[in-house]
């Protein structure tokens, strides 16, 4: 299973690629940022955003794509940025078909530390480690997206593992 | 020219075309509201508007696109939702070149009532009048959309005559 994870924002947007091997291990496929301009026009920033994820959708064909769940934001203006940037990622997702998962930064943060108030570099040396990278991914943009693919996945796998479970007591 | 007002929204998308005609009147093409049950999940939500006002674009194929500025939202999950939509309507009229100009609710209820602090109804109502429409838009959605269709045609036309008047000053 190989999922997108994506990293939401109006003047940079993260993304990673893990892959769920058959024999367990996790493999990076891509990881990097989408810089835009705070001096580009919102709705030109937007369409950037949307090329930039169709072509990352194109090459490395996800199954599915995982984002962040927000709670909090500064004030409204910012949550509607981020919410612009969020809108045209789940777009880019749902045009081709992909299901979209969304994680609390708490349950992101477990699922790649163990720890759910990790600091940025704690997320950022846990995904080096998980991901057997020679360096820590930057920018930190990049490694939030990683540990969302990497919870996305453990998610997955933790409910395929309860549905055999179930199927196997059912079965008795 | 014409405009294409949006009134932005996860439930219910409204939209308004509306033509400035060579004699100085005001002439509706089209208006409406793209209806989304809340049980649909987000991401096929924001697909079917993108593909709505895609189609909408590709009929009546406005100069500009007119959305709200918005400055205030009930709480952050209410204000990522709002912006989730915007950032594809923005998104639908970026990818055809059409520009995004943002009006702020005051200045949409002065350009339409003549007074920023109107109710729903008085829009209608001047929407109404202003366009020579037999009955007053519904839903409210819809004429908000035609509100802000009919604010960017008049902002551009006092820009215009700024222009002229400026050019005018300068060649005596």
């Amino acid at each position: 299973m190989r999922v997108l994870g994506i990293d939401c924002g109006t003047e940079c947007t993260g993304y990673g690629v893990v892959e769920l091997r058959a024999d367990g291990t996790l493999f990076c496929c891509a990881f990097g940022a989408i810089r835009l301009s705070p001096r580009q026009p919102m709705a030109a920033r937007l369409a950037a955003i949307s090329s930039c994820l169709a072509a990352i959708i194109a090459e490395h064909q996800p199954d599915h794509v995982a984002i962040e769940d927000v709670f909090y934001a500064a004030n409204v203006k910012s949550a509607i940025k981020l919410g612009q940037a969020r809108g045209v990622a789940m777009l880019a997702a749902s045009c081709v078909g992909l299901s979209v998962a969304e994680y609390a930064p708490l349950a992101i943060k477990s699922a790649v530390v163990g720890y759910g108030r990790a600091e940025k570099h704690q997320v950022q040396q846990m995904v080096m480690r998980l991901l057997r990278l020679n360096h820590a991914p930057e920018p930190a943009d990049a490694a939030d997206a990683l540990a969302l693919a990497i919870c996305h996945l453990h998610t997955a796998a933790t409910k395929e593992r309860q549905q055999k479970h179930r199927q196997r007591t059912a079965a008795r």
